[in-house]
């Protein structure tokens, strides 16, 4: 059970049902997770985050799906196991293969590795990759 | 400077020194970057560490450019200062436009507060999220 | 279940269990939280960290309320989803409102969100802020 | 130098610029710091993490030098340099006294070094902390 | 459950059973650990961590042992829950005391500490402490 | 420069300045370094931050140079650039070898990779695992 109850549809107060029956008209499907439950709790946050994650999980210079992919590998790097199980459960859902799943856990790895070398050894960043 | 001196070529044994020329004909530029001179103080972690930079990040199910983001995503989580400037130069190079550039940033910055939210709340994972 | 058993009194030397009952006489209540009986395995460091945090949690220049606010927010960025409980039961235990509860995540949220900004694109510090 | 050029007031389009001028007049100030200068690239996000820092960051069930503590606090535990030396100016300006500096750090140290025991521990959650 | 499943020896191709079948001799146990199972669905992945795994932990100028000590700092502070309770008990295998984790643990509390308060106070790198 | 200036030996007040003269003593040096002056602001914390370290790192059932190597891990881990560097140079005055520092680094790089493979994956704890 999470810190604060899952807030159910007949709890919900208008704005945050409004929030959880635009998450259901766009997503084309009758449930919502338990994050927004969770979040439903504070309404405006609740709106504001709906809102903002909308305009940027959004097709653009970059397709969904890669976007989906980098929120998996920040997600992981946070420990957020939340975020790592619903944002694989997203990434799937438009079109993940097992490859491409495999290759980005081979890109986390690696990258955490040399992260870790890096700071471990201080390395000053070399002149040619700044601005 | 480094916790370790950067390694100059001159200064470099049989071991690293092949890893360095190996940078530089794949890359095909004359400049080893700092993290392989400090890295070189160990030629078996330096050599394996290059060779599997060279199977992770080539061309597979996923393009290396989206994976080069992905690299900058975790390195950004992981608060690596050294490794975003040079992943971020390596996308560049690999064609990163300023518009990419942004949409990774926003997705990044959206992932890192939806993670901090779901962490404050303890958000248990949905069934359906699960394998 | 912990990495090492949680300690119950009977099993408790004399040292942790003194702890234990200072801490039962200091918080009026008869209930000692696991995170004190995983700890007492090592009696020392047990009464060390229950005698820092009297020290730190106590009214000061902060009170004790703001004091649960910070430690929640450090928890959560650090992950700890123990801590995230214990320390969100202790906030509402001193008063913490669910308005209150609201703000404070929003603004972990914000600061996570803008620390990845920064982060990413490395923004020097402004000299103003130095000391 | 950061990932991005520092964008100066001439460089930026109207968006950018509009923003500079709501960050000096709500500032009453005429300096713009270098974190809204790199995130300038990008004028949406600039935009929106403006819009929201006002939202979120304004008096409300808490007071505003608390919000600042608590993101001194976030920003430490996610090793944002940047962030701690504008939030710690930003809550001196605000009123925070050295006491209440001294006393902000001895919380985050401390919890942290619970966080790290309880983690270390793996401390199962005691039932009386979920809701 | 994993956000994979655990892929049993039945399941598993050549490739994932021969890494399943070396972890068996090598460790002389019939049992493989989840960690292995749920990697197995990327068999390269698989077979490069387990290689890598025994030149990395194998006796040198550090006792494995040590190695292992090191392995549970790096999973605590990295929040991996998992890694924390599989490197504990191989630490235990390998000869770690009550005695000596609670020192570990003690080291693991007043690192996490003094990182916390040298970060919040941005303290400058000592002229005599670089390379 | 520090959020805080370092304090000077004729800035000290008698509480800060007695840690000092410890330090120097107990140290066989006339060097204090930046961290315990940007401490000092806040005596009551220098001095038990000082006390405790005192306590944690001497010689016990893990010898203090293992406890060096641990304190490396952790820093790392949590990004702390100035703990890499002050560690490590404690480490090297304690006996730490280049080869002992090389071997140090690879096991942080394997657990950072294995850390952020066991979270991406979410896998579940072995029950032999659990205490």
């Amino acid at each position: 059970m999470a810190v604060v109850p899952l807030m159910r549809d007949e709890e919900a107060g208008a704005e945050a049902l409004a929030v959880f029956e635009d998450i259901r008209a766009k997503r084309q499907t009758d449930y919502v997770n338990n994050f927004w439950r969770a979040l439903a709790h504070d309404p405006a946050t609740l709106k504001a985050t709906w809102e903002r994650l909308q305009v940027v999980m959004a097709p653009g210079a970059l397709d969904p799906l890669v976007k989906e992919l980098i929120y998996i590998a920040v997600s992981t790097a946070n420990g957020c196991d939340y975020c790592v199980h619903s944002h694989t459960a997203a990434a799937r859902a438009k079109g993940m293969t097992p490859a491409m799943h495999a290759e980005l856990l081979a890109v986390i790895a690696l990258a955490s590795q040399t992260n870790a070398l890096a700071t471990a050894l201080s390395v000053p960043v070399d002149e040619r990759f700044r601005a």
